[in-house]
């Protein structure tokens, strides 16, 4: 029977206030075994490009990633919030080690093709290498990845730190049996927005299409969900979505997803 | 006989220019065998400080460390040039991975006391951990390092490149045939600092000793070459000092220390 290995990926919003990040690191240490965590950018990099006098582009509603935005994202996402973490997690003894994609050539993506939009230095994952992660985690050494990657010609690339999660667990489902985990600000999956303990317990694919069906899940909750279900098609063991209470705690309130 | 290990640090003057740095690259990647890099900053961390209304504040021409400038030398050392480093490295085949001294935990430093001068956010080196770092070299995925250390407490701490390197080289001298090369603009020590070809072919412990009291020797290269002997007294088989141009060429024009 292989190991079991868990990927976290953690949202920007537990990531800018410092005590929650800190309960979630704490939480994070706690968990035992092989473990992976991935982590979103937050507020900060727009803060720091308000600062520096850019303004965000974006196009129906998503951001384009301009060349000092991309400076920008490298400096926050690899830089001060990575670093942060890992020293976070060092205090708590827990040893870790930041990384991008270009990091062991860990992840190559391919800059996303200009048309029919623009989005600038954006990057879709192609191929996930894990050797250099296994070095780690043989060693006990846990990896924090941000969400940027290369195109192994020299370019970074921002990229979608969901869709980092749901590729290395997919790479990660070959050698280990594995568990994938979306930990945000909320209890779960909720069937009324306003409501934060309307939580979803149980997703599988059909309930998935109907609840699409019957516009009950959040159109933000979509991307998120869609790669939930491609990791679990490719896979992956189990996809939990929740806050940071299913961390280290089996039985806390949560969406569990299934085909 | 043991392995044979390189350590190379690069200045700040090449990183700032990145047809300087392209070509310092390719040479590093050109080095066979276990390797390590290690970068200083350069001038985007001030330029970024000034972008962002800091001014730097400094106590007998040393810069001091404030909360803010950490956070700015933590996104550009660890973020936006080990990046740059790392995915310009995997252009060129050469696997690398990019670490501050938080990371495998690798670097361990105490912050300065504040007395007689408080720099703020400064540490000095107190333990090497080469267990990551060795996972990695066996894999042949070269370990980049910036100038950031920690405490182990979850501070990070701005540290001086070349210490970085010296004391990388010793840790390394236990169970390595060790190299130590500080790459900057110059082809070495210079005899006369307004004549660049004036290069001090060879120093030993007593020329350096009349070097200095003769004043020949340039005040800034005083702590570079104190880290070099440092680092030589440690056990550190042999130290240059010059320009990219010694990274892949044994026979290139440089400095050579011993004791």
């Amino acid at each position: 029977m292989p190991d079991k290995i868990r990927i976290v990926k953690i949202g920007g919003k537990l990531i800018d206030d410092a005590l929650k990040l800190e309960g979630f690191l704490g939480r994070f240490a706690q968990l035992e075994g092989p473990k992976i965590l991935v982590h979103g950018g937050g507020r900060m990099a727009t803060r720091l490009a308000k600062q520096m006098g850019l303004k965000p582009q974006m196009i129906e509603g998503r951001r384009v990633t301009s060349s000092e935005d991309l400076e920008i994202v490298t400096m926050v996402y690899a830089g001060l919030i990575n670093k942060k973490i890992v020293a976070g997690l060092q205090a708590k003894n827990q040893n870790a080690l930041g990384m991008t994609g270009a990091d062991a050539n860990s992840i190559v993506s391919v800059k996303r093709p200009p048309s029919p939009i623009d989005f600038g230095w954006v990057g879709d994952v192609v191929k996930v290498n894990l050797e250099g992660v296994q070095a780690l985690l043989e060693k006990e050494i846990c990896p924090i990845f941000c969400a940027i990657t290369h195109d192994r010609q020299g370019q970074l690339l921002n990229t979608n730190a969901d869709t980092i999660a749901a590729e290395l667990a997919i790479a990660c489902a070959k050698y280990y049996e594995t568990s994938l985990m979306y930990c945000f600000e909320k209890k779960g999956v909720l069937s009324d927005v306003n409501n934060p303990n309307s939580v979803l317990g149980f997703i599988n694919k059909q309930r998935y299409a109907e609840l699409k069906v019957n516009k009950v899940v959040h159109e933000g909750m979509i991307p998120k969900l869609d790669n939930c279900f491609h990791a679990l098609r490719q896979g992956v063991r189990e996809v939990r979505v929740g806050n940071m209470e299913m961390v280290a705690n089996e039985k806390a309130i949560c969406t569990r997803l299934s085909l």
